[in-house]
């Protein structure tokens, strides 16, 4: 298993006029945090772009417990799953204080950019995040 | 049950590099219309504002099935569930070709904007929409 | 001259905790005008772009007198120069009461989508937008 | 004088169609600056709003001369000068490898949130921030 906590601080322009963090920027977030702990192990989403696979978002889910307000600077926790046909990741969201404040996942699909049809995650790829998955050696990078 | 088909087009900005539609927008669109589909049976989350209560949103989910891509026309077609405790949003998204893309749902809560704590549907809001969630008397907007 | 009024009614993502249309969006708004004001004589970004050529912005500029909020139906004015070197385009947003709130420019460059060059706008495309910067025929298409 | 350095990675929902880091977002970007330098001097955006003083955006300019990508670590340089009635910021952006990209600058206002009307700069903000403007010991933060 893949954890990785991303900081992330409330913008000014993401807030709406509840004085809240808008809800729809939660998302961006999850991919924030998403592409950091790809980074922490060594690939991206740039070099599967580069190299011809896109991750198209299949399926997104958020609940929302309590507000977020301008500058407040939340950990966006995210769990990685395995990548397989579709390739899942689950978040939890943070106050400084350590409150929970919002839950929620997002679930991939790959694609070859050529085609642009549905395909299995690639073969490099998978041996790269082999050993996150295996079972005694599970490595939190949090 | 109030049905209500929203247009709206995808700008340019709202692409990402892979040439869609970026996901978070759909909560954006899904925002437009449920504001529409109120104006449509003449009330407004403003109004709701106007008259102190807030609609903090509590639960968000889409599934996406093909994507949009820029200056794509969509029709984004949201049935409104009768206001209680929660209120539930359910959306299809439709490309041009009558084509569906995307399906997703909203639940807002109800908010006392002075105390910040959930408050009940008001009196004046219910009896507003209750005849559109009359058994005999449904209506369709679209 | 060009010249193209769209209507861009604020959505409740776009404002700020100030409860006002946030500053950066009117950028996307100046957009949404001049796809609309490009679709009106006959011609797009898309079409552009699927013909290889990209139009990169270069310059914005924008002033802002007046506050826009939630739910207001704004009229964006565009008036777009003839496209050279450098395409300028002007613009003034209205308040429905016909108050202007806000003044802007955008000054695009073309470049070759496959080289990532500076290019210069493509013959077809003068030709297409010649009649209307002719002096005698300028045609408003408000 | 007060210059700040702040560090902020391009997201992927804030590329467009073309690749890039799409124009309207380097203001988001210039905002985020502003928080930060305005942190590092031991003040902020909340703490004037928390006191009743809220700051408008009156005048943006952008002039952009490379695009960003995807996961790009930008260097946004802000210089900020003596708050007067109106309060210029300017801009530098620069890519990784030390190329400058884009320069701009924000001038704001300010406002009372109650009249929503102008008004000064407090006087006890200016005491606050009066030490980093004296000739003598103008100091960068970066």
């Amino acid at each position: 298993m893949i954890t990785y906590d991303a900081k992330i601080r409330v913008r000014y322009g993401e807030t709406d006029k509840m004085g809240f963090l808008y809800h729809a920027h939660y998302v961006d977030y999850y991919d924030v945090a998403r592409t950091e702990a790809l980074r922490s192990v060594g690939t991206s989403n740039r070099e599967l772009e580069d190299r011809g696979v896109m991750l198209p978002v299949i399926d997104v889910g958020l609940k929302y417990k309590q507000p977020a307000r301008y500058d407040d600077l939340l950990t966006v926790r995210v769990r990685v799953s395995p990548p397989a046909i579709k390739w899942r990741f689950d978040y939890e969201v943070y106050r400084e204080n350590g409150e929970l404040i919002n839950t929620g996942h997002v679930v991939l699909g790959f694609m070859n950019s050529q085609t642009q049809r549905a395909c299995r995650p690639p073969e490099w790829f998978l041996e790269r995040l082999a050993p996150y998955f295996e079972e005694t050696t599970g490595v939190s990078v949090r």
